[in-house]
């Protein structure tokens, strides 16, 4: 059985990473997206509602396992007996800063392959970060994420009185 | 009436700037340069002390308006009726920041248009954080900057207790 | 009155090409579309067929007056007393070579300027040549080019005993 | 069961080839290596000599099937009844190139996907058309290409001169 | 005699910077390995931590010298009437930065010469910061830096309580 | 004594090529300008008239040799008894280009080095092609080219019919 692991910050999942996921489903027998807590990243949404957004926005998808973990990439990969990587590329910038991850995690674990995938040409503005300035400034995102990341969204920032 | 708008942080308008808009300007038939609040980022000089550097800075060209705005520069647009964005471009990584702008800025507000033009090759190496560095270290930035600009940093930068 | 100039071989004009003319053609208030003779680069169609199929495609567009020539484009752009030139940018690599032309085309002729707009995200893989390339190896290429640039295309593929 | 097909000239294949090819055939159920006949493009090996150079240099891969195709490589994707292309990425130059075919092939045929993978940084430098450039001026190229693809560039260019 | 800087954070010194190193001390007569204070950016080590590491792990280059500044590199080449600067290049990303370095550099004192080389290819993917965080996760980086800093960097980590 | 190579095909030299040689100059004992000859690609001038060109357009720069080689770089390189290869770099493609040369000659003879400096931000947009190109087409090069090239050239021109 072959297993790929998608991990990223997802904070929170946009269509951009749904787009990659539906792709990638066909490809493998098993996708495991992993929420990734980075040390000294301040995150919007706490990992467990990151893992609960993407829960709900990939209901349409059989074949995933959605998790989170704390440590090294290639640790995570060693502990769920899986050795490829899924990645999306939306941009060169993209290709030059998982270029160098991915080389960073051959070395420490030489059978992990990284595979990427080009980012539907529709959806390579969309970045987390830019849904989260959008929001915030008051603008429409709805074309940016799915419907419960968006009622999530609206509730995170309502709580912190950025909206109302 | 061909209206553009020339959107920035302009924390301080450095030649490079002032040498985009001598040349924008011969290409539309107003320009609207207008400084940008950005959330959570710190700036050395307010909103205001920008917009009047600017404005002493780009006094030899005729179509100029000066502003200010908060929020998303579309809905800035959208209030000056305009459409067209002017970048301007000194390097790729310019281009990759850039175009995932304006990607986003056409995806948000579909009738607008980011026109780039090219950094003058003198410029390309000139930014307002190095301008603010070589300032803070004590570097000559006499052609980095206008002359009243240059005259505020050193004022700013005492007020600080940074020279002197 | 600003003038810009939309210079290209256009061998043949695509929905690419098309998307660039209809969104600059409301920035300035002419375009002239200018077909280049490259000397010792061979083309698939004469210069007067690509004139014609660009008049064919494009006559939605107000605003725009359609030629050829050969020769420098800074003398093209002086003889028409123009200093504007459009050009459209699908990727790095265009962005790297239509930069060299614009910094070449200024040393030679000072007054010009460049102005680079983004391709249109669905046409990012557009090119003349991926076009003939299809056509060529039998490919539908009708979401690609305009009605009458297909017609055309088959005709001239095939004259060459291409197809059929 | 999940295939891939990687298509390229091949001409000859190298170890940089052999190096995604191992790491690859991991990945899938089974790959395709298809060396496509481009038109107009003068190649030093025949299309039966690249498809028997291939079959001696991976004699080790269990899961590859070998062949070649004319013709658009979404059709022949269509004819094997496959949806995935593998391409390798040794630098940025290869990345432009291989997103714009990768997008160019999703347009013409929406359910391929194209999964990238690095080259491994000892084979950044190695190209096909490197390796026989300098075989041609004479330099050792035994760490570039297995040894029956040795042999028979030898052979080659000794039949055309170039040796002995 | 032609001496160059070698500038940089080395916090802490990679094997990638030894190779450097060891590479350049053949091109001068003598290099001066310079640790910069950054204004406003907390390192992990001092500045005579970095130096001493420095100077443990480049032992066996004969003509180097160690040492570190404050303030312009521009002024302390001046003050060591030196004018070339080497840097490393391992990416894309590498060589867009340093070139706006070198331009920059230039600006303010235009004899100086930056000349770069290109990282091994075994060491692209290494950088301090992906040194630091990969010992903070846990991971093993004796692979990535000489046994005096791997000793250093675990001291380091046991005082702020990070390891054991 | 610490000699570099700077290979090329300065067909014809330009004010580029002359600034990168007046900059190296001080960098190393000695610089050997080296005309390549590349099998099967046209040039415009013969190996001995780009010699020429090149002893009357740098009479200035005092510790130059000039020489044309056919065959491998590295087997010249070490027919002189150099390692250090010092080229220019004008923009992000010839950064791309040189460092699969670079890597190419450091795996043909790992004791070659390679350095870079960045071309003269005035001279990024100039080309030997690009002068051969204006010239052809009564383009004005007299800022492209030392005045002995511009003699040769237009006579060149005028020999082939050209010009006239």
């Amino acid at each position: 059985m072959k297993t790929a692991v998608f991990p990223g910050s997802f904070d929170p999942i946009t269509f951009g990473h749904v787009d990659i996921l539906e792709r990638s489903s066909g490809m493998f027998d098993k996708i495991i997206v992993a929420v990734v807590h980075h040390v000294g990243k301040r995150a919007l949404f706490t990992l467990e509602e990151r893992v609960e957004m993407i829960g709900a926005a990939t209901r349409h998808i059989p074949n995933l396992e959605i998790t989170s973990f704390r440590g090294l990439t290639v640790d995570f990969l060693r502990k769920k007996q899986a050795h490829i990587i899924v990645r999306g590329l939306r941009s060169f910038t993209d290709y030059e800063y998982e270029s160098q991850i991915a080389l960073y995690n051959k070395h420490l674990y030489p059978d992990s392959e990284t595979v990427f995938i080009l980012a539907n040409s529709n959806y390579t503005y969309l970045s987390s970060s830019g849904v989260k300035e959008a929001a915030l400034l008051g603008g429409d995102v709805r074309t940016m994420v799915p419907p419960p990341v968006l009622e999530m969204l609206k509730e995170k920032l309502r709580q912190r009185g950025e909206l109302q």
